[in-house]
């Protein structure tokens, strides 16, 4: 291609297809210097293809040519690229879910998806190896890498990763003195927060084992060793008997063949007088992977619908208590989370290079996209035995006040 | 049997084998005038049994001889009935569900479930033509068929009925000059209440002539005639656009094998741009129907666990926004009911006879058992279409003040 040239009708062609395919949604593609259709486009951004070969690979190849070209630099969003997306994902909702564009990009958010949360294949899992200071670049200063829960959309990441962890605690009505598993624990922020401010001892699982260390540490520098154990080891170890099971974010690595089996681990921890939380992301009906990522990317990830994670309650009669959606709030994580990461991108393109860069980048705006226009949903389901005590009248106690969560902010504020 | 004397051994075996099958429930089990098993029992409730046929019945035909027998005085429970049920419920879930006893049981929960919902068989069809006079003496003064929202356990009946109208309106999040249809409107109080308070103008369905006459009577008597509409059909009919979509105890006369068609009535009705509330008795886990009572007694009602009644939104993609589960308010809802039918014991008894009397009392009371202990749930589900502009950033908003509620309490009791 050269500059400023009109496409050839081939090039013109392929381009309104992909432009029917993503339902005429209102933005401009064509190539860099070149034609850009459609030429009476409403919107402001454009899609600018570099290249003829990263438009074959998105037609050969829709599942990973838009992914693998835009992290390439092959091709660019002039413009708001989250916004670019949305538009995308709204207009796409409108045609046909049998195309390949759409395809494209359901395969697409599923391996941005996968990204985040299974760290066992190869190109991905140097991502989970990759070092605290990149996490601490972006996320907030405990590291939490889950949905957080904003009491106001102007509340800030800090107080609201906070706020999460008050409003998961109060949804299981946690009491001194009593044992809690916490289920794929991260870097350990909430099993500290409830040993902290309930009074509980916690039991902490993750199979990663640099996040295991630094909770560890963290304990140890809070003087909470006696009452949080964190260990390295996979849910399905879990022994001992407890009062409440928590997990945030976990969900998505068991997959979608484990739940019945992850139920069978609840009861064997907390019976039928315990209740817990799950937390995790999800959609609004069954939707199948991609068979290539399956197999070759990420085996494993799913995040399932409503029906399906009722595989772990409805064997062993746990009543859903509660189900929350907080999809728009973990748009608003992300948000600062790209923010934060934006701000950092020089350091990040120092540590791991420039297509590093824009495929994170990529990651973090589909992602905010993803959650805006509903294509992903964030749950937070709350449960209980047939025997638990503990069921709440009503939820008014959730919301009577966040006086917690704004001393430990201003205590924060004061010590950074 | 004889007053005083011993059980034979074979109507020992058959207690005993009862017991056993009720989870050795400490209650006893006799003949009136003989021998109670087991002699040790630590519980001061007893079932006395007043004849053998009775006890035969029970046995040969457990999916309706205890419940038939009750009513026909065959059977008596000494001591307080919805603890008897309640410690006879509770026994049971630790047995296999498998017994002829479990059975039992759970096939008269679900005749005297349906009996509250399906007005197509024969015999419980007449409790639905059972004039207002009946209802009047046990529902509150807006004659509300369905579970109360208790804000504290000791609100009255009449509070906790205006309370659930203003949590349903607030989870919906009306606006003024919105449209919404009302699908099972009952003697129409919420359609009233939403016009009344929310400014939104309702079509209310309801295929009982009975109700709609009393509601449009209602509408007329407070102005509203105009900005809500009753209208004698089947929730299949409604026709027209709207902003929200509203049903509170329909489902469970809907079944099973029409959420489907339920979910396409309700997107024609709203599009993606609406959202909606479905309030119903479920439960933790499908069950299937009792064949007889299915097909002799009470076609086509049905409480659904969480997962089939997702049937209803997803091939929509309407995403579920909340979940709460009221099983807890049910059975207060029947406390109070409960407690102001057997003020009116006399009058029913007038009206219909000994037998309607203990029937009712035996329904009301095993309700009230069956939503303690977790064998009925009450769900509220809210959702909301992909387009939907009205997605609340919390839930704060449904436990800011309960102001509305006491002032027209206020007012009704200064009216009444």
């Amino acid at each position: 291609m050269q500059a400023g040239l009109a496409a050839s009708p081939f090039e013109k062609l392929l381009l309104q297809k992909i432009h029917r395919s993503i339902g005429q949604a209102p933005i401009r593609l064509g190539f860099s210097g070149g034609e850009f259709l459609p030429s009476d486009c409403a919107g402001t951004e454009s899609v600018v293809i570099h290249d003829l070969r990263a438009l074959a690979r998105m037609v050969l190849d829709p599942e990973l040519g838009f992914g693998d070209a835009y992290a390439q630099g092959r091709i660019e969003v002039k413009g708001d690229l989250v916004h670019t997306l949305e538009v995308v994902f709204r207009a796409m909702h409108k045609v046909g879910k049998r195309s390949w564009y759409y395809r494209l990009f359901s395969g697409w958010l599923q391996r941005v998806q996968a990204n985040t949360l299974d760290g066992s294949a190869s190109n991905i899992h140097s991502h989970y190896d990759l070092n605290e200071e990149f996490y601490k670049l972006w996320l907030d200063s405990r590291l939490v890498y889950t949905c957080a829960y904003f009491p106001t959309p102007s509340a800030t990441l800090e107080e609201s990763q906070l706020a999460k962890m008050e409003h998961v605690c109060r949804k299981v009505r946690l009491q001194p003195g009593e044992k809690v598993v916490d289920a794929g624990c991260g870097w350990g922020a909430l099993a500290l927060h409830m040993a902290r401010h309930y009074g509980v001892s916690v039991k902490a699982f993750n199979i990663s084992r640099e996040q295991i260390q630094y909770a560890r540490r963290q304990a140890a520098r809070e003087g909470l060793a006696g009452q949080v154990e964190f260990i390295e080891d996979d849910y399905r170890n879990i022994s001992g008997r407890f009062d409440a099971f928590v997990s945030v974010g976990m969900l998505e690595h068991v997959g979608r063949e484990h739940y019945s089996e992850l139920g069978k681990i609840i009861h064997r921890a907390i019976g039928d007088s315990g209740r817990g939380l799950i937390h995790f992301i999800g959609r609004n009906r069954p939707e199948p992977f991609s068979a290539w990522i399956r197999k070759r990317i990420f085996p494993g990830a799913y995040c399932p619908a409503l029906r399906e994670a009722m595989d772990i309650f409805e064997p062993h009669e746990y009543a859903v208590l509660d189900v929350e959606n907080l999809r728009l709030h973990y748009a608003k994580t992300l948000e600062h989370w790209l923010a934060r990461y934006e701000r950092s991108v020089e350091r990040v393109s120092a540590l791991f290079g420039p297509e590093f860069v824009r495929a994170w980048r990529l990651y973090l705006a589909g992602s905010i996209a993803s959650f805006r226009t509903g294509l992903l949903q964030l749950f937070q389901i709350v449960f209980a035995g047939s025997a638990c005590q503990q069921i709440p009248w009503t939820r008014a106690h959730l919301y009577a006040g966040e006086e917690r969560v704004e001393k430990e902010c201003r205590w924060t504020r004061a010590a950074s």
